[in-house]
């Protein structure tokens, strides 16, 4: 009797990470990198986004933006006169509480990923679940709020864990707060050892240029390649 | 033929509920009151319990503590010489964003349910999903920090309309921000018409006095029961 050979598939993704590969491989064709942007509610991230895209030499940006409703933040960047699509959790996606693959797939019709290098989604506020759905980016960055407290990172290890970069903001109200920043720092190191860190003032602008040239740099690659 | 009529049962709880219900019974046996405490990570909950639970005349006071893992808040109310129990998502529940009923459920037997008259049940830093998971609790609180924007009921309303009290906290920073609390108060009366709300610092102890009295009167009821 003739016996077939059984192959294993090793290599099994969930339905997540097989769709976040199907996104990645139409932002690769595209030439656009892709930024994964996270943190807790109210911590900044759309105030730095309107800090630092406005000002990007030779990176066209685009943004998508995801809250569970509403689209305040879509408007704030539209006013800056680059593509932003808004995607809203509680449409069709039961009110959830994170970003994943699927959710990003269906919002990349929209996307004029011809006409950007760099595409930055704008995660919902939440420190849990955005950590552990992969979309398809390049890199992932955090917004760690100084007001939050520097026992953060210790009760939300997997997000500091998942990031390539954290942005240590609001530093303008360290003469207001009984927060040691070096103590913050310290239990970001612990959890993610040697991740990079910005520390930056969204309000003062303080850090700000730091964080441009970091998104400049993560944004060259895939420019490079879609010229080529 | 003998027909048989069939009952339809019109009230069916989902799982969650049920289990609810079921605290309810417990907590309500044992002349319990429950607060369902919720904010965003680093909103001021666990300094607005210490501020508020050593200081409540005629009130005994215990704690459940949720966090994905740790137990640094348990540690620093434990240190006020209440009864405090840790209860991790990370530990058999998946690592969630958020308390359910069953997980509360299988804290109960750890509780000195007989020693105290108000639980204050700490759920995870999360703006979305605890306000979606009753837990057999009175009444439900949030902490809407200032610093987290004025714009945070419009991006968040599920939260504030589930709440019978908003703490809305930081307000020592006020000085320091780009943010209009009438504003912040109006948007939280926007999405939750005449919600209780107290404006306090949990730094400076501004409204302090009146966040104890809310915790006190809402216990006074089961309070009276356990002793009569």
């Amino acid at each position: 009797m003739h016996r077939t050979k059984v192959r294993i598939v090793e290599d099994a993704l969930d339905a997540n990470n097989t769709i976040a590969a199907a996104n990645r491989a139409d932002f690769d064709r595209a030439g656009v990198t892709v930024v994964n942007f996270m943190s807790a509610p109210g911590a900044g991230k759309t105030t730095l986004l309107e800090r630092a895209v406005a000002e990007l030499p030779g990176v066209r940006v685009g943004v998508l933006e995801g809250d569970v409703q509403g689209s305040m933040d879509a408007d704030r960047l539209a006013s800056l006169h680059i593509p932003v699509v808004q995607l809203n959790t509680d449409a069709g996606f039961g009110g959830e509480c994170h970003l994943d693959a699927n959710m990003v797939r269906s919002a990349i019709p929209a996307l004029p990923l011809d006409e950007i290098d760099l595409l930055i989604v704008e995660n919902v506020g939440n420190l849990v679940c955005p950590a552990e759905f992969r979309i398809g980016e390049d890199a992932r960055v955090m917004v760690s709020a100084v007001t939050e407290g520097e026992d953060k990172p210790l009760k939300y290890p997997l997000m500091y864990r998942a990031c390539e970069l954290v942005l240590v903001n609001k530093i303008d109200l360290l003469p207001h707060l009984d927060i040691d920043l070096d103590r913050l720092l310290y239990n970001i190191d612990k959890v993610h050892p040697d991740v990079e860190r910005i520390v930056v003032s969204a309000r003062t602008g303080e850090g700000v240029d730091a964080w441009r040239d970091w998104l400049t740099r993560v944004a060259a690659p895939a420019g490079a390649m879609a010229a080529g």
